[in-house]
């Protein structure tokens, strides 16, 4: 199958590339390489150090003889996106080229802007692209498990039957998103909703909990593969932001109470994921959801998971509540359905023990790229503007040589 | 109570502005005058001679003794938008000033862009001046009934309580577009409830039905006053578009069935809910939203209407079915709440024979003025690019001079 993966120089886009690839499928990426932009923007690097993705695929070709193709652009670029379908003729495009990031679209109104203009745009392009020059192709979209929020009902794979005064109907599920980002998504929903129903496009939504790991079978194959590994308070998701603090010797950062309870997965179920997408496509004309989670728990209960791992590798690690810097439920009923892509195939890897050590060692083995100054929240969701100055180079890395930093407030939870 | 207008040019704008002046409100206008470039854009103009603003707003002046402050420029430019805000120091902000019409965001890729980015930043940039500089103020955002689509269950105001698997929450209604105009006021919606939510803003979503009439007490003081009247392809609206086609002797136009059921309102009752929603302000943190229309037809209903009054003028009026030019249910259930604005003190004008008699009169007085070519659609929506030919001037009016216009197919239905 020819398949497109815009954004396959980020995290998940790249892990998903190789995956892809090496089971027999013809890949080429779609990248403009606005995730590393990012990184200098806000002074922080990913804690794995990866190469150029022109190093990355020379590499990739040397160790398996398979070429991966390569458009550098921008998707928000309508003649550069359009003459890649064109040219590539992808049987399904997998869309992860959008800012991803919850606290980035917070910063303030102009990355707020940027995020929503960056997402919405570069999707309604996409659907345009596919509408003009590839109609058949399978549009395999990533959305989040953010855009239902917290809701006190269950939450259902993208729909849900409601039945009001007597009548019922199927209805798209309730969307309650929690960040400029999130919203954009949301917005990406409906617009995509909207194109399978006009145009007869299909679409998958993969509404995906939060990611965690680095390592997948085709990134392990050469240090040169290895993949991002976020860990700052921007982009760092948190079990991957937990296991660097837990390295260096800081407490854990649990925002708030920590009861705030999200869908997770680890990097190696979201590469399948995709994979099952991809070879089920939707109908034409149907807009489909998946989401695409495996276990759910509260950031406090992994909080205390990292804690209990860290311990067998004599790692002292306190667990501390800071404010929270978002605008959240703290506690809240939670019970998402994703049973969807277990139906057709997924078999999870849980989280484990065994997976948080490799975490743990992976944190441990770079240790000396970690800032430690770029893990407290820095951005607020109560404010208009936040500004994330940068500190002096000088002190900017005192996780290299200094003492554990453990200057941060509130209440200490010691279990 | 100082209330800001933004599209304070258009047409419920230029309505509402008065309105409000006339209560004795101090009423500033922020407009850019984009919607008169869309006229020139299109080749359309609106059938009664409007004048510019400059104009409108001196002759206002000498009637009423009465000044309305002006703030020209684009609300998707911050730096205008947030020194107008800090200038005028508003109460309420009335938020007109979006790209209003389905058929034009359907037009092709750019028009679709344009309209998502300007309507979606436009109201973002207002949030986040709101936020900066005016926290206080009442928000009262003209939404669409459109945003709720022709879902086979009652259509409630902006939420539902949802009982599922034995729990039970209040989420916001669900949402199915049917343009990307449409699609841009739902992710205003989501938006707003966002900033709702975090910063204690206070808003209210006026989704608001199908707009007919031109005249209000204010507008006919003066000539010089009148307000657009649209009844082209891409701005007019069905019933204006109708009264123009009946004035010409064109057969009215209606798309597939006429089954389309929607909600729609009079002009003096636009201007009267948003009175009433300013009078009546949300709450700090509360997004709240108001069905703004005071019945429910369908097209074909209307065409019958409009064929009855032109008997009675002596004008004979054929009703024709033509293809519908867009992708909806052309026969469905439709039954929305529109109760709030009432609790509050609406007193709806409900459509009579005489409204539509003054209606047929204004499109007779200024008959001179249609140009009987822009009537007939020109954008599709199963098209990703739709070209908006311009005739030749030569042929541009046939109305003007030549007979009634009968060449558009499909059935006719003659009641």
């Amino acid at each position: 199958m020819r398949v497109a993966v815009l954004g396959g120089d980020g995290y998940c886009g790249w892990a998903t590339a190789l995956y892809l690839a090496k089971k027999g499928h013809s890949i080429a990426i779609v990248d403009n390489f606005i995730r590393r932009q990012w990184d200098h923007e806000l002074g922080v690097q990913t804690l794995t150090p990866i190469r150029p993705l022109s190093d990355r695929l020379r590499i990739w070709q040397e160790l398996t003889r398979q070429q991966i193709e390569l458009f550098v652009g921008d998707v928000t670029d309508y003649d550069f996106l359009s003459s890649s379908i064109k040219a590539f003729e992808p049987e399904a495009v997998v869309h992860f080229a959008e800012q991803r990031a919850a606290p980035y679209s917070m910063i303030d109104r102009k990355h707020a802007v940027f995020t929503q203009v960056n997402n919405v745009v570069g999707t309604l392009n996409l659907l345009y692209a596919l509408r003009e020059f590839q109609p058949d192709c399978h549009l395999v979209k990533l959305g989040t498990m953010g855009e239902y929020g917290t809701p006190n009902i269950d939450i259902e794979e993208g729909y849900i039957t409601i039945e009001h005064n007597g009548r019922k109907d199927v209805l798209p599920y309730p969307k309650q998103p929690g960040s400029f980002y999130h919203l954009s998504k949301v917005h990406d929903s409906h617009n995509i909703m909207f194109c399978c129903r006009i145009w007869g496009l299909r679409a998958t939504d993969l509404n995906q909990g939060v990611v965690y790991g680095t390592m997948t079978d085709e990134t392990g194959l050469d240090e040169a593969l290895i993949n991002r590994f976020d860990y700052d308070d921007v982009f760092g998701t948190v079990l991957n932001r937990y296991c660097v603090e837990a390295a260096v010797g800081m407490p854990l950062t649990v925002y708030g109470k920590g009861g705030q309870t999200r869908g997770f997965l680890d990097l190696r179920d979201t590469v399948r994921c995709v994979e099952i997408a991809c070879m089920n496509p939707a109908a034409r004309g149907e807009f489909r959801v998946f989401n695409q989670f495996t276990e759910q728990f509260s950031v406090l209960e992994l909080a205390h998971m990292v804690q209990t791992a860290g311990q067998k590798l004599d790692l002292e690690v306190q667990v501390e509540h800071i404010p929270d810097p978002r605008v959240e439920a703290e506690k809240h009923y939670y019970n998402a359905r994703h049973s969807k892509l277990v139906e057709l195939g997924l078999k999870p890897h849980l989280l484990s023990d065994s997976l948080l050590d490799s975490l743990m060692n992976i944190a441990l083995r770079y240790r000396e790229r970690i800032d430690a100054s770029k893990m407290m929240p820095q951005v607020y969701w109560r404010e208009a503007h936040n500004t994330r100055r940068q500190q002096a180079t000088a002190t900017a890395s005192p996780a290299a040589s200094g003492p554990p930093l453990t200057e941060v407030g509130a209440t200490t939870d010691r279990r």
